[in-house]
């Protein structure tokens, strides 16, 4: 079986070019100048032309039906890898989860079982260690050589459920520093935000907004900084901060590359485009839509417009979406009459490419850092490179053929996702998702669905190559 | 005439996959998978097992046969681009000269006269302006838009020479913010430099080490930050600072990225391995063979170690050689006595890719970030990228074959660049370079030259493609 | 004659207490505590119960009958000094000028013949070096050694009237470095605001707002940061940066004193109340009133409460008040329809330690940081200390008793500076200047005046005991 | 009763002048100009010609007869006052401790009962809080208001022991926002640095130095960070910093203060003169002696040369010692083959104004800043202004006549402290404390005492007047 995309404009990190790729099988096979005509025979042409053509997408932060707070995320592996699909995501990367007391194997296992045969795409596992011990420690060292799991996240706020002491956090990170791995942080002070969660809820602040008052900027900052502290006591362990939001502490992250430390930031779109006014502050419990942590920041300061200046200057390497959506009904309901019973997260897995694409068309990135900050440097910082995140010969045939002067519009009566309501209801992007291309299968074409349940595989995912 | 490259390791800026390329004419047309045979017949087959093979070099920064003080730069176009050809160099960058009261044309016409039929690989041309004044600036619009020309070097140094002051600098930065030139600068505060000269005189220190200490770090950081507030008062014109050598300057350069802004910086071999105390402090008059403006700096310093680590993190984007070679016989002599008589200038042009390659063998640098410095980052930022810079197919067939383990002894007795020294005598690098393809024509290999003067044709420019 | 300040509450640099003040002829003798009852007989008894007593306020950058664009600053020495009286000021420094090919000397002798018989209060020079040649800097020493005048004010404006080019001022600051003296500069890139000033005026920019944005805040901590590194070659030269008024300036200025470097600046009261768009931009040619440098900045961005920050945590040592006032009429008209050729100048001697006092009332800064940077720190600064600035035996007996329940509303209908209109018309300040005594001689007293023209001394300064 | 000190050099915070100094009973009535010689009969006369007369010292931070680690800091009150009063300390700070499950209350009321008719000066209390919960924070409330206790130490170190989470901080630090009093930090994340103790020991790593080694400068930062953060969540709660010994954590000070921020910190003379390699890697158990938390920090890193330049610039604001003595033998020894048992702390009370003002004689430090660093600003930082710290009239008469050219040699033979050893054995200062005088009574004179046990009185503090 062979295919040709033909005619379009490759996007790469560095830069655009018209050129023809060939995929035999499952593996790009040859990238042509579109001048040179070799006597090929192929199945199938696909006229590519006035039209993008980039790395199938990576979505290096999901949690598909995690559980969480007496509930569940609301997409399986199943509705969400096929929504990514849609968007033009080939590949996530989800957590598989170790609670305190628990087994870190089990817990891989577990999450092995639940992905069995239910994924649309392409799918690897970080290690979420919610209980470091001399076990923990050991098993991190079992998985980065044997089960492809080369990054393990710790978090500094959920006290009780995910929380890691700093000893906990020095301890993994000495032994990712040994055995290759990345640790991945959830940098908040959980600690102190408990605290101010007690008096708000004590003061009868109980609406959504409280969820973000409570959670202050200063305290994304200062577990930022001393999650890069502890890492530089571990030997300039690399270290990834996940779902950053506050200018604050990507202050923190650029001070500590600029003296040239492995220390990494992603963000997610809902950082990019919403706030703590517009959305989490929506009237009545409207705002419970938009309870993630960290919590969308105040429109009143400069958060996103350095958030888009970080995804420029690579101080923030990756777009995720963190995808962990619950459903209004009977699920943030939960949270009802009180802000800290609301789960926590937000969907958006579908949308991530043309959120970021958006960012294209604002002025905000260019072509080339879209590429990269979905696709290209999810795959090299989390060990999936050259066989994703690339267009080129020997690379996964994970393609998206994308339309600039298409049109999307985002909402719960387009989207794929199991959720009942968008966060980002109404928005309208320019550019539209053509054809997803998964392993050379077709599995989206003008709208329509051809893949199915369980053709995605699990991908052992080896050390990364994006140190410096 | 066809030319396959196969089963050669390609460094991308991204990354490393073995795979064939394939040369059609002066073009590659594809590259494909080594697992991939499709039916063609090619002239000639280069093996490349177990080798490198990389785009080839960009020199952004050379001065062959430049006049200066009374002397000229003992390359010639032929024996420089011959000499660059040998290291893995396909193409320069050189610098037209304006000087104060000619036209601009008419330097930008002396260069192409010089150039004409003398060159052994492609070159293009950034045109130095010594006289900022209502003629040159409309030149510089002529010049983007009609001669391929796009980046115009000013000089905060060499007052009475090439020195434009703070009024023309902030000009012609608001000149290219209209046309999309880059400004390139010399940064370093020349007025207060020639106070310390002049005081170093009279007080007797003549020595070449002086025209060191003349120049202390301080003023290239302030001449840095200066360039960095002018054009930001230029409304962000992009900002391209020439031969960085001090940890200081780097620190300005770092803290305008962090801010955002369209700066960016190179260095050069001689900053990241030589130093003021060992070289230009060497006995007598030797250390004239050292003396070039910014100056090398002092071991007893953190210069060496913040270089690597701004090509690390990308605060330093490009190594150029600054590539202006002076005997030491008839010219370096002429400052006997009188240390800023000395000729200010380093020939490297022949090393780069080699002595950059060095950081690779030594931690200091990766692959991906080797080839970025050398060849794509100078694509990119002037304009040559898609056309130079990467293997990929509609790219000039520009490659080198570089034998990771292989060695290379630098001297006088090997090199080729018209020097009766080495400013690098008995540096042994681990790593060589093979063959070398220009415009898909083999002009090196096996250490015998199958290239030939003239060859080598001009560049026009485009716009940078590296803006943020 | 003997004058005894009964029961004030005495404030100083460190705090405050109830304390008597005995007076003897010109000087204080002693200080008391109110519960020791010496049998000493005194002429006079002032009972300060409830109010302050407070050091004579120094204003150390005063510009009276100033030559300024074919005019002259409207307040004689006479009037000038006789207005600062009212307003508790009891010395001021004015400038001297030495202008491009003039004799310094002959510029101080010039002083000393205006001032001579003229001013009301006590008073010193600093050296305005219009001209650094070898004579001006031998002239440095002998002022320094002979004529207390110990402090030298530079220009990086006003090409063509004060301006030093970057190696003179390295020059000047080299002789200071030796002779002791403190090196003042007036911090604006004003080779890059002519061309700003020139454009605008093509554009037909004429208003005086435009005095304001042709003088952008970059290029003020442009040249904040030039002269803090022209400072540091001259190996950590002292210097003090005048008339500071933006943000970005003042981080220069807490960058290297954070360093440990000998680097102060003052503001004005103009820079903490007033702004761009409020009185800059006033319709019409109204604006003219406050075209000064460096300019007013907007209320849009951060400098007021960042000038404030300043004073608190004395990054800022002093407010001065750059009093350097012009009527409208006849003078200020000079730029009707060109605002380069309005007089730069605010009058403002009378009005300082009420208009710093009310940054007391409104939580802006303590009682402490109000006397330190209106009287102890400038002179301690300017080697006036202990003879000035402080309320302690020994001292001259300079006081203010200031009622802090008093009010003061600023006008032209009340003021006593020679001015056709006041920068402040009609604001009313909490606190009110009471009685003024001079060397102990009461002065002000009840809104009289009891001074007269003649009385002030000149002051031979010392080398600045503020150094660390 | 009535003494004059007569003809020496006052040295205050701003200055120096030569001034008579008149005591009646237990307080300063007068300070005179030597030229007024008003009828006044003394009892006694002290010549204080050449000499400096500064106001008694203050040491803000001692642990007397502290317990710790099964043992007891080896100076009770009375030889520890005695030993501060040779020093020329007349006032100190020590600190009352609740322990986790400990009534506040009851802590105070055993150090009332522990100093009761024991102290030879003066002393107060900060009161470390062990177990942040209800009943202590209104505890807080109570001590502020009644007891005259207005600052509240909280560890950040010491798990187990004195350790508060960031939650007991915040909330600490809420209630000091409200009530005025102080927060002072042992910043040193304890939970890492056990991590890191724990390890060298399963190493073998039991030598004292490794309790430096263990507690590296990054953890110390990191700690200061979070606590500057968690005040600044606190509506900038006020925040003093303790023992301050790395430069790491000098930038965070540094940084808070550049913002405007209440945040204060000390540094003790053993962070000044002493290191890690030198003292506390002495051969065998000798580097126990210098086992003290803070540890001692690296001689090839720029430590104490910036710890003095912080105090030059007032980062650093206050020299206290963290007196906490223990011997040798019996208590030290504690740790032999186990360095993590060695009591921490080490003796200085004696030596604190000699120390410091052997930065004065190195050029260090001006007069002035020995003054305010050593008893100024203790007073005017810990409510005691202007009853000491000062001399001036109405203060006690807390008075040291130091002699500038007189000698001091530190060492168990001379000094009075209840040690085995001394922490600068053989040091020898220029400089002398010469008369000590604590409120009117001369204690130390010629080297003889005259003081007496239980003369020392309980002071109550007031809020810090040093806010900004």
């Amino acid at each position: 079986m062979s295919l040709l995309v033909k005619g379009g404009t490759v996007v790469g990190p560095t830069g655009t070019r018209v050129a023809d790729v060939l995929v035999e099988g499952e593996k790009i096979v040859a990238v042509l100048d579109p001048s040179y005509t070799p006597r090929i025979t192929v199945n199938e042409v696909i006229d590519a032309a006035g039209k993008y053509v980039i790395p199938g997408g990576i979505d290096a932060h999901t949690h598909m039906e995690m559980p969480f707070g007496g509930t569940s995320a609301s997409d399986t592996f199943d509705t969400g890898t096929r929504a990514a699909a849609y968007g033009g995501t080939t590949t996530i990367i989800d957590f598989a989860i170790q609670r305190t007391g628990e087994v870190v194997q089990d817990g891989l296992a577990a999450w092995h079982a639940k992905t069995a045969g239910e994924c649309h795409i392409d799918y690897a596992f970080h290690m979420i260690l919610g209980g470091v011990d001399a076990d923990a420690l050991k098993a991190m060292d079992r998985l980065v050589a044997d089960e492809g799991i080369t990054s393990f996240k710790l978090f500094m706020a959920y006290p009780g459920v995910f929380y890691s002491d700093d000893g906990q956090i020095l301890r993994a990170m000495q032994a990712a520093r040994e055995n290759g791995a990345l640790i991945m942080m959830h940098a908040e002070n959980g600690i102190a935000i408990d605290v101010l969660v007690q008096q708000a809820l004590e003061r009868g602040e109980t609406d959504p907004i409280y969820h973000g008052i409570t959670r202050p900027a200063a305290l994304e900052a200062e577990a930022t900084n001393r999650a890069i502290a502890l890492a530089e006591v571990a030997q300039d362990c690399p270290l990834y901060i996940v779902h950053l939001s506050a200018s604050q502490a990507l202050a923190k992250v650029a001070e500590a590359r600029d003296q040239g430390r492995n220390v990494f930031a992603e963000t997610c779109p809902q950082y990019l485009y919403l706030t703590l006014e517009d959305q989490l502050g929506a009237p009545g419990f409207e705002g419970a839509k938009w309870v993630c942590s960290t919590p969308l920041r105040s429109k009143h300061e400069s958060h996103q417009r350095d958030l888009w200046k970080g995804l420029r200057n690579n101080d923030l390497a990756i777009v995720s979406t963190d995808h962990c959506p619950f459903c209004m009904k009977d699920q943030k309901e939960l949270g009802l009459g009180d802000f800290s019973k609301i789960p926590n997260g937000i969907g958006g897995v579908e949308h991530r490419v043309d959120l970021v694409f958006q960012g294209v068309v604002d002025g905000q990135l260019s072509l080339e850092r879209w590429v990269e900050t979905i696709a290209t440097t999810p795959a090299r910082m989390f060990g999936l490179y050259p066989r994703k995140g690339i267009v080129q010969p020997g690379s996964d045939a994970d393609l998206v053929i994308y339309d600039p002067n298409g049109a999307t519009r985002i909402g719960t009566a387009t989207h794929h996702m199991n959720m009942d309501y968008s966060a980002y209801e109404g928005v309208e992007i320019k550019g539209r998702v053509g054809t997803v291309i998964s392993r050379g299968e077709v599995i989206v074409a003008d709208g329509n669905y051809h893949g199915r349940k369980g053709r995605g595989k699990f991908l052992e995912r080896g050390l990364s190559s994006y140190l410096i």
